[in-house]
């Protein structure tokens, strides 16, 4: 493509798609920060079924709650009315409320403008991925737009 | 739409544009947290005139503030420049300062490519609308560009 | 362009494309509340080396950490491998990590739809560059794809 606009999207609820400096030290100031402002609750795996949790979204034996989310665990191919399945779920579902937080402050989607088969962001700018439940295999979309 | 992009924007200074999972105990948490790291002013309608106020933008009576938001209430319908309009343009007006900052922080709009007639968005992603100042009627802006 | 998608992007690392109210007491609280949230290190430039730093971004004398900063500073003219480039380097480098940050949250980029030639945005937006660490001369980019 020589003209247009290069439109990418972080495709899942715990990642983030952010336009910034890739610079390693930086990175570390990102982490520190986010997590502070937006902390994790400190519970492990084990433990999820405790009272005391910061977030709703990490009462994980509450949920699913309510029909918008019962009947996205079923298209998503989850048989929560079967008691078994149920509790399958709910052992494989992370405690990541922090995760979702963050991204939604970090931003799903950039649109970038692409003259003479260059995007005109600046030297010093990247296109980054932040995994905020991770690592974990992850994908992004990506769309061109414009004349070759 | 069969391949392209897909843009869409929140109209409004107090709502904001986000992708993430819809999920009901996890919008509790979007709004307990958002809320704790920027508080409304605590003031009631009728204290508007008080002093203490946390927010500039919450002190509705300096303004309109400068010639720029001056013009944009006259070109929005308030004569201002008559008393009695000034003082119906300052009562109707909200106090909401935390409402733009959280606005601010969530994002305005979205572009999410489409391929084969769909969003390639993840399985447990939701495009929302998250208002801040509310419940008003309320729009948002769609644009398809593609083809067909 | 009558009819389209008008895209907009923030050329830097340390300026933020966003949508809100322009209004200029809204303006002081949005730069009070995120250096509230996201304060900047304390020292001055000629205390650049000293210990105590907040952000690991602004141990200047640390970087280039890393081969991507390293090949990042050559690609943009640094000849940081010759010792004297390398200080002068060190020496123009802002200690800026908290306007990284602060960009991040507020977002880089914005895609708005046009029809009949106008902006969909609501009548108390405007689309706004908001300078981090300036003022400097800035740059944004500016894309509109759509039929005239």
């Amino acid at each position: 493509m020589k003209n247009g606009v290069l439109t990418v999207i972080s495709r899942h609820t715990t990642t983030a798609l952010t336009i910034n400096e890739l610079e390693s030290r930086l990175a570390r100031d990102v982490e520190e920060f986010f997590l502070k402002i937006c902390p994790p609750d400190e519970r492990s795996e084990s433990e999820k079924k405790e009272a005391g949790v910061r977030y709703l979204h990490n009462d994980i034996d509450q949920r699913p709650d309510g029909e918008d989310e019962q009947q996205r665990c079923r298209d998503n191919g989850w048989d929560i009315d079967d008691d078994v399945e149920l509790q399958k779920w709910r052992d494989q579902e992370p405690i990541n409320a922090h995760s979702h937080l963050i991204s939604m402050m970090l931003g799903s989607s950039e649109s970038i403008p692409v003259v003479d088969g260059k995007m005109v962001i600046g030297q010093w700018q990247s296109v980054l991925l932040v995994d905020l439940d991770g690592p974990r295999t992850r994908t992004v979309g990506i769309q061109l737009m414009g004349n070759s």
